[in-house]
């Protein structure tokens, strides 16, 4: 039985269909999955709080695409917003001999205008734990996000078993909307999007409504926040059965925060990170950054005469935001009585050593995830910081702050439109810094330079944090990688020594990521190989940071892709090739 | 001396470059006048409550164009919107030899995308008072809008004289975004934008504050809503000194309502009507409609010792809005001093025959403005109805609701992409009706087919008003027509009766309009020729009537136009054309 706006196709003749528009792969064990969704507004109020949400068919967060290892997705999108383009990335899917398909507006796509629809197709070529949102502007944050979900092949196991699965996507949640927080952060005096309102799981959280009282709802009959709406009126449930074992999808699609989650008397058995398995492990709590995804399997195993808090806390930045809570709900209780404690706060917010030591417990499973290549050919140093221009507030790379071309990058590489960007090769680093204290010249310069990759050469990027302008202050920005997945080799703190700091290199069982956290004045070694041709954005998975220019492009073997669709054209110089 | 953001260019170079991108008009007399906008948000308080507004170069309403009849005006426009598209429509201009810098997305050009820069090029070819506003979505309603006064020749003069000008914008302002109120009005159920806010004179209105006491403002300074703020704690000033005689510039860029201004104590002669000279008369106040453009003066001869109010109240709707106001200042006195009284109220809101009557005092001046052909070649009715489709409340003409086509008409017409729209003609009439009375059936279909006219040929356009869904409801609809004048051949009440009827029409000295209003349960009667070689849009002005489908397209002589700038292309079918 198919979910509305699917359609399970006949294998046969969608084979026959995809050969006609060039989709390149579809084996005999494929399954092409047909989605056709709406984008468009909705009022929501996930917290309560009634505001304008982009939805997919009326549905916020958009529908799980629900699918297995080596089917094709089509996603019809019908772009309804009124005056908004869109554009959706599907976020640790490689897009292997699709790279027009990856979403990213600017990168490798023109802007779906209202009224379009665009086809984005693709192969989810390996079983794990995934997700897809808007990559314009900053629509991510009106909602534009859902998860992915590939299940492993039919004749295939699992390393680990399990009873039933739930998802949990976690999101922070402001009132603003995306225009008036994108706003302020381009504007001056600078206004910064704030600490969230609230903390959602699964869509639903909890406001305050008693100062709102005064402001009505759209349609006039009643209050902007009412706390009796069933949208937010309980909490997000995952019902178990007592004894069994569950995998836990979990997703963060956070605008800002660093996220800790954990639930009340249950350990957690880590068991996939970004959709490849790791060797297990159990916490009593997961940090979770932005754009990561993981599998963790809980056992029902406590007194099941009681429902038990999932909760949400904010990491790395003081905690201003209530706990986000969800209900582990022992079946056959009530899913809705509440567990009798308040819901915990978990490690606290600025523990750097207990954030540093969770994330180097991450090694992949023995015989699941390849080694890394023991050596690389390049070695790209990406320091972070916080900069100004002309007294706008910017975060840079190497001291430039990424502002995207009108003319997407694959379009220009590959129909060779030298003036659509510029052709100096971005800075292999930026070097000597110092990086306790804010930065001495704090101006920067806007840039769109690129690095251009040799194809299939191996590839090392030290993420390098730093001060930002404040005085001792430092943020953890997750640095989400398009098109590939990368070794996480190690993290440290301070400054990263080239010397000393390459022997600490995990080369023999590293965890593959796509996304992966720089933490506090520290950094992040990670090694891929460049294998994918296409063009690629790397960048900070903060909404806010990213907006203000915090991600670099790569890009490589583009001579190797034969022929992009039109439909990705139409903007900047692609419009130049209109044939009279 | 130039205003920021506008540059006056040597006329010699100018005219040269203008010959290389075939801007056809460039006599000795005209000028270029140059502008550079950026468009882009920002928060605004024009009645005191904060909100985000589409600005030019931070302004809001936009830069007023001061040019001189002849002249060549550049619009170099940069979208600095995060995600929205844009498309600026010069109101009343005509766009002889320049069809696709109408501004009409979808019917002109495609939308100018986030960061793209479109240039506007077309001739002021006659003197008058003009406007431009956003022709997108409702994005009109979010404050992107503003002036164009065109002075005569130099050697020419005005038919009658002045000692100053006075600029006069009147809107009606909600503070629900743009993305609200369009939502609203395309959801089940249904959210009817509802009154304004409040009603603003040069961008100036006031709304009460006192129960948004609670919610604060983006920067975290202060209240949303704050009576002190500059931006409105005083209503617009116009000054004038005793016994001086002022030509009022009045242009109505109203989302909604239909006007009546007026200033205690001072008659007010009219001269001139969306660009064409009228044969003066007097009137105590002034109906103005949504798009229309007037010239009257006055003079300031009443007791010098204390300042006038000027007054906005609204017509045809039972007003829920406070009266608007400004200030007409008797220099010296303190042009912030309140007049004594209370802002006059104006006719009674619903005097029908009132209204009829003033719309009937309009006579074109006599050896300024042509008459009419004596026949036309073609009569088309367009009843205005309300409707429903699936549930969808929606306006339609002939019983079709219009709705865009991906591809601009201008483009599919001119490289015949007959796929791109409905080919059969749309229909001349839809008779016989019943305007008293709801529609008998009330569903309607979606269309984009349009009327192409004869090159050069005389049309009449019959618009008939009836009934809305509800009982005893009609309301008035300025009816805008872009690329050309028509000649306003008469009014009616009822049904219109082609025998009795026509018999009325004014063949003598009709006055030439772009917007014409059809008032409640009647009929309005113009007639133009169709000699503007384009796709042209004839629709409702009401920003939420146009957007619920109440409009049409016409078109005549594309196969005249040479060839089309790539820079109108991108959208739709004009993708197609990218050249591998």
């Amino acid at each position: 039985m198919n979910r509305p706006g699917e359609c399970m196709c006949n294998m046969f003749v969608w084979c026959i269909f995809a050969l006609i528009v060039t989709v390149p792969i579809c084996t005999e064990a494929s399954r092409i999955r047909h989605y056709r969704w709406n984008v468009k507004y909705e009022y929501k109020s996930p917290d309560c709080y009634e505001k304008l949400v982009i939805t997919i068919n009326g549905e916020f967060p958009g529908p799980t695409i629900l699918a297995q290892e080596g089917d094709l997705i089509y996603v019809e999108l019908t772009n309804l917003l009124p005056t908004e383009n869109v554009a959706i990335h599907w976020h640790g899917i490689r897009q292997i001999g699709t790279p027009w398909s990856d979403g990213a507006e600017a990168i490798t796509q023109c802007p779906i205008l209202p009224g379009q629809t665009f086809v984005y197709k693709f192969t989810v070529d390996r079983p794990g734990t995934y997700l897809y949102h808007a990559h314009y502007g900053m629509q991510r944050s009106a909602g534009l996000y859902g998860s992915i979900h590939v299940a492993v092949g039919k004749r295939k196991q699992e390393p680990f078993s399990y009873d039933g699965e739930l998802s949990v996507i976690l999101n922070d949640w402001w009132h603003k909307s995306h225009q008036e927080q994108a706003h302020g952060l381009s504007t001056i005096p600078f206004i910064w999007v704030g600490e969230p309102e609230s903390l959602l799981i699964g869509a639903r959280g909890s406001y305050n409504c008693s100062l709102l009282k005064s402001i009505s709802n759209a349609a006039g009959s009643g209050s902007i926040c009412n706390s009796t709406n069933p949208q937010c009126s309980t909490p997000h449930i995952l019902s178990v059965k007592p004894g069994k074992t569950y995998r836990l999808r979990i997703t963060s699609v956070a605008s800002l925060s660093s996220f800790n989650f954990l639930i009340e008397g249950h350990n957690m058995t880590v068991v996939e990170a970004d959709g490849h398995y790791v060797e297990p492990f159990v916490v009593q709590d997961l940090n979770i950054y932005s754009g990561e995804t993981y599998s963790v399997l809980i056992r029902a195993d406590q007194d099941p005469s009681r429902n038990y808090w999932a909760a949400l806390n904010v990491r790395g930045r003081q905690p201003k935001t209530p706990t986000g809570r969800a209900i582990l709900n022992y079946i056959p209780n009530s899913a809705t009585k509440f567990p009798p404690n308040i819901p915990p706060t978990g490690p606290l917010w600025n523990d750097s050593s207990y954030t540093l030591n969770q994330a180097k417990l991450y090694k992949a499973k023995a015989g699941y995830v390849d080694p890394p290549p023991l050596q690389s050919s390049r070695r790209i140093i990406l320091l972070n910081t916080q900069n100004k221009i002309d007294g706008y507030t910017k975060w840079a790379i190497n001291n430039i702050s990424f502002v995207p071309p009108q003319t997407p990058y694959l379009i220009a590489l590959k129909h060779n439109l030298s003036k659509s960007f510029d052709q100096i090769p971005a800075p292999e680093n930026y070097l000597p810094y110092d990086i306790l204290s804010p930065q001495k010249n704090q101006n920067t310069t806007y840039g769109n330079r690129i690095y251009k990759l040799q194809f299939n050469s191996t590839v090392d990027v030290i993420l390098q944090n730093a001060n930002m302008l404040a005085n001792n202050a430092s943020e953890i920005h997750p640095w989400h990688l398009h098109g590939h997945d990368f070794w996480v080799l190690a993290h440290g703190e301070g400054a990263f020594d080239p010397l000393k700091d390459t022997e600490k290199f995990n080369l023999k069982n590293p965890p593959l990521k796509n996304t992966v956290p720089l933490l506090r004045y520290g950094w992040t070694a990670i090694r891929f190989r460049a294998d994918n041709p296409g063009a690629w954005q790397f960048h900070c998975h903060v909404e806010a940071h990213f907006f203000m220019g915090m991600g670099v492009v790569f890009s490589e073997g583009v001579e190797r892709i034969s022929r992009l669709p039109t439909s990705i054209m139409g903007c900047g110089e692609s419009k130049r090739f209109f044939r009279h």
